[in-house]
């Protein structure tokens, strides 16, 4: 007999844009917000009693009260404050999940100089978190996408296993480039989640430029071990997963023209890809 | 210190387009197909030893070997001689999974008649399987996403827990929207896998479309319910997934123009979007 | 000196959903909308004197209170009603262009019958259309976009001239795709405009089939070239533009593998693709 | 009775990689190209005769092949090569069309230093040109798309044009975006292309900050109008197109929640969006 198993329910996609208006020059933090709760929601789903439910259209409204009543100092504060918010003051909420995306922007130049007012919208990378409160406790979990990083040499891939279906061939120098998702949990939440999220990516595209690679498998476990096992000025991190296509550039072959190609010209390709998940942990 | 935690790696995105010339009249299978393998890959990672690594290359080699090798039946009968191949005959994989997604094609009309080579694509909606082959056995998990479903009337939302934030009024009558993501898992792998996922997908769109609904989520979980519960033509499934965006129709106010509205003119938007996720399974 | 040239305005991405409640029995119309208007609007960017200007948010109220005083009856109709009230309404305005796009949806089977208000999003083809009103005129030009279409034979390329640059090798029997981009202007206005499209379209999907091709640009050439010189029960039309983008679909080598590969499986490619685009007018 | 109009064909999607290894500091160049051609193609569509028809694979291959050849100091140089040899090489090629985009990237920071050979891909701005030549000689228009810019402040719209359909209410301070896509013709070629384009760009960007505007429509001319009008720094161009989707942000009502919101809270919404298109011209 069929029973109800896990559900959650909430809002994604609310497009947030503040202006800080400290004097003239001004900020803006430009965000996409979704809210998920879980609790005792069984009647709205078994007897379609609906009195449980805080509708997703009050969540919404709610993302924008408090980016006026509480501000956005950093997006994991204000995730923290919604998903304290639909704990504590809605009852039949048990759990809250929040996740934050921040679209960048630099100020623009403007006659050579830094404009007050106008912003240039600067990407593709985009800052994440993912905040989950419940009885328990308080997880933060941030992170970017679409970091796209690329190698131009330093990166070899040999010494594979062969089958009757390997084509590929060894190569001692390649492109290595992959558009980056990382996530990593704090275990002790930082005093300041800015320079905490700015030094764990710089560790982790440092880690990317500066390891002769082996495969992506390797670049991607020292990227997260870098970030684990931190160090004076890194925040404590528990885990890191690390989500990383393979972006394949292809060296074109120029003999049929009577070119050579000494690892300059190639295609760059969307599909397929290689897909490779790691996830470092502190033991 | 930083361990190596969960890891995965495999191919993603593999274009297949088979043509099955059985006489004069073809048929064609479209598919997306992505492999992952997770085993004895250690030391790829942390010493960057790949002698236990068969390449994201050779998997998609594999899969366009095995569909000349072994053809494409169904989805899910590609996806399991896939997945037990990687598992049985690659020594360090101890896990395989292969998704594979059908992308839908209909026979062409030519001057009134069905062509027997001549194909129209077919969508938004795209059959898809999810098959996981470890030492343990063998999962199936079929679905559908992109299923654009709406009704225009037999839907309310009311009585719904008001507070301080919510400004949405109750509604009797609405129009209720969804791009449905479903999966399910078979409990026991049907003999005919085309027709058990034409009957569970015939269950979901019936049950969408003939329930009077109080909630999505009320919706859902009765969709999720007649498949569970199935019956005598039905498949027998353990457990469904089901993943709906609220596609909100919003009603336009034409009072500013001297009009009504009874219900007629709708702003469909994007965003922000209710998203409810719900699990039913076997108890 | 620089003069103000060309220069025009509109709102785009106007998502209008009705619903026709034509007793038990519904319809749905669902469109995107996009306006634009030409005429006096100098001083809009020379002074910045806004008042021959209606706001494009203007332009959108109208489109919704028209949909319910007008009706949609096709498409076509809506945006020449629409167009016409631009230019003769609203004194500036010399030239209004309306585009509609028409989202497909099929009635639902529930429970093995079309249901009366469930209905199920049919894809991914969009019928369009055009409408340019001026003092001189309206011109009508309707179409189709996405019409993805696919021969699995019937298709070769050969004799065609190589350079120094060729690799390309001839093939008499190739599977040929694309997604079709098709604006046809009707040179008389047809009775039913649902009818007229239906009939430029089964030409198309017709000639795309029946033809044994030599060449994309030969089998364009046919499918406009039956559109423009009609019949008995086409409409009128002096002009189409085809705009077809080559998918290539390339045979896998499996000869590594120690397998032939008669024609059977392909790899479906997105980059890069052939772009053939082709305009047939009536002499 | 039909006859063949406009035509021509092309490669598109092209992706190229090039990697330019002087000494250890690696520079890298990433771009689309699409090349297409018109001509002598009568009997390619009329007879199927594809003896006048340069393959677009041939297309392709040729632009791997120069950039290995002739390499890509600007991508309007390396667009002006290209279409000049198919114009002068192929014989039944009257006029080549090639378009390139550069996809910017910068240097990465690897542990506090500009790394040699590692990359951070940077949007999503991107560069663009488009180079067409025939017998009468060559025409480069460079440009800009994706240029997401965004003024906190400085932006009004009022005083426009009042009828029935109008709710809009003015406004003396709003937040004024657009995602801007600009297309420039140069008049006399510029020695140097890269500083052309970075002049353009930043008189573009400059005034549409510097500007206190009265409507975007205004903002658009001066960006145009400082561009052709340019000055001692400025490279010649004799005409400039902007299109300009006015990416709204709706200033979110906070009243229902007690709380005041004095241009602080906004929701950016993607559709509908106005669309501004003005063109300005050297007289």
């Amino acid at each position: 007999m069929a029973v109800l198993g896990d559900n959650r329910y909430g809002k994604d996609g609310i497009r947030l844009v503040q202006v800080v208006r400290d004097g003239r020059r001004h900020e803006i933090r430009d965000l996409t917000v979704a809210t998920s709760l879980a609790g005792d929601f069984d009647d709205a789903h078994v007897v379609g009693d609906q009195s449980a439910v805080l509708p997703t259209d009050t969540q919404k409204n709610t993302v924008y009260a408090y980016a006026r009543e509480h501000g956005v100092a950093t997006i994991e504060e204000f995730a923290m404050v919604l998903a304290r918010h639909f704990v504590s003051d809605v009852a039949p909420v048990h759990s809250a999940r929040v996740r934050v995306e921040e679209h960048a922007w630099q100020r623009a130049l403007v006659d050579g100089s830094e404009h007050d007012h106008t912003f240039l919208r600067h990407g593709p990378q985009t800052r994440t978190t993912e905040v989950t409160v419940t009885a328990e406790g308080t997880s933060v979990v941030s992170g970017v996408r679409d970091l796209v990083l690329l190698k131009s040499t330093g990166s070899e891939f040999s010494g594979f296993l062969v089958d009757r279906y390997t084509t590929l061939a060894a190569t001692d120098d390649r492109v290595m480039a992959t558009s980056l998702t990382a996530r990593w949990r704090y275990g002790v939440l930082p005093t300041g989640f800015d320079q905490a999220h700015a030094n764990v990516r710089d560790v982790l595209v440092s880690r990317f430029g500066a390891l002769h690679s082996l495969a992506l498998q390797q670049t991607l476990w020292e990227m997260g071990r870098a970030v684990v096992d931190g160090g004076a000025d890194q925040p404590d991190v528990d885990h890191v997963e690390l989500v990383a296509p393979n972006l394949h550039h292809v060296l074109v072959d120029l003999e049929p023209f009577g070119l050579d190609n000494p690892g300059e010209v190639f295609v760059a390709t969307d599909r397929p890809y290689g897909l490779i998940e790691v996830t470092v942990r502190r033991d």
